[in-house]
């Protein structure tokens, strides 16, 4: 799963969204998907009770490409404890106070935990960049800065899976369309999505340049077709198994002297 | 069940650790724990969507009461995002150069978010008086600052459900001495934990003081017997579930304007 969608380093955006994998579609590849969240269901909790090594999965999409559906279906199943997600905001005034890096620093994940990150510090080099908050040269910099933030992370036992989910415009179309048809839906649905819809190119290019300014082997970028729900699902669990599993977790050793102790 | 478990006013901990609340067993209870667990998923959805109002679940036990174990079975299967577990250990430095109850507020749920403390600020007037930490004098100040510090949570949209996950003496000896026994389970043991058994009834003491002295009805105690994992898992979900069926938390209305666009 990873060479397959591993991000090419020129044009990684390059890809059709609508990709099958070569899977048979949504009923076969059902209980494909859920045999990789049993899976990861086992392998987290060894991750937990190593408590020495973390798994950080950034997810960044533009509207409707399914950051929140993929937590829901790849991480539900999961055991809570030892697994954290954090949904960036815009933000707030404390943190617009401090550097962009120190809100996504406090809450990367701690030792056993996978952490999710629903958005994540690539907002702010491909959102503040189309919305021109930030100039070309300071876009640059922060590019370089992320390198080096996620080399720290890294190499303090914190493996790196970043997924940009693919959608195409007609899909993103169809399923606002479909939030504002659907009366149990509307309510999750942003006016401003439309605006940002408009810039559609513009953030197609942003995304471009920041995955292939920071896909690195320590950190690569995948990139998911996603126009398909039940292949985007396969195929973001299947990155995490395959992560974990050459990670091998492994349980602590006993510790010394418990081994045929009576308790009283 | 909140009504049968509630905590009694006088000795809270006069009830039987293996209580069966009448239920069939352990085969016939699973779908009805399962049942519990789903209601609960639908439930987290709609809190999470309105984002108004919050849950937090504190569960207290002493040593292999099944803390971990209710979590894992409760909310495994819950949407990781809006669902929020911490575990509390003894304060670090920089936690304990603060008054007791700063890092727990800190981590106390968002709103639509269910937030469940595994140990909690109860352990700041139950282990630290057990431990000869605090003086009696302080001990009972701090519990009259916990109930004006849950007011505040309540008063302010948390609905708080606290738990005190109850084993026999007997049954600890049992858990203990299995994962002594089990070289899968062996690393889980931590030789303190029989210290910790050597103050037994110093604990119950406490736990029965704290309880009695917090157990308010905009924040009550629920006394959970929890010999048999099946009953554990059926009551505390079934505690939550109530809770949330009772504050009937409801999707947004409509942004204004929305209904009838049509997306391009």
């Amino acid at each position: 799963m990873r060479e397959r969608l591993r991000a090419a380093a020129k044009s990684p955006l390059a890809v059709d969204p609508a990709d099958r994998l070569g899977l048979g579609g949504k009923a076969a590849t059902a209980p494909l998907s859920h045999a990789h969240v049993e899976r990861l269901a086992v392998l987290q909790n060894h991750l937990w009770g190593e408590r020495r090594r973390s798994v950080l999965l950034v997810l960044q999409g533009l509207d409707t490409a399914g950051k929140d559906g993929t937590i829901r279906h790849v991480f539900t199943g999961v055991n809570p404890q030892g697994c954290r997600v954090t949904s960036f905001k815009p933000p707030n005034d404390v943190e617009a106070a401090h550097d962009f890096l120190w809100r996504v620093h406090h809450v990367c994940p701690i030792a056993g935990e996978i952490g999710i990150f629903n958005r994540s510090h690539y907002e702010d080099v491909v959102t503040s960049a189309v919305l021109g908050l930030i100039s070309d040269g300071e876009r640059r910099k922060r590019l370089r800065i992320l390198r080096d933030f996620e080399h720290l992370l890294v190499s303090q036992g914190t493996a790196i899976i970043k997924v940009f989910l693919h959608i195409s415009k007609e899909q993103q179309r169809a399923r606002l369309q479909a939030r504002i048809d659907n009366p149990e839906k509307r309510w999750k649905f942003n006016p401003s999505d439309l605006d940002t819809r408009q810039h559609w190119d513009a953030y197609q290019q942003a995304y471009s340049k920041a995955i292939a300014a920071t896909s690195t082997d320590e950190a690569p970028w995948y990139v998911v077709p996603a126009d398909h729900k039940w292949a985007r699902d396969y195929a973001v669990s299947g990155l995490v198994v395959e992560v974990l599993e050459e990670m091998k977790p492994t349980l602590p050793p006993d510790p010394p002297g418990v081994a045929g102790t009576t308790v009283r």
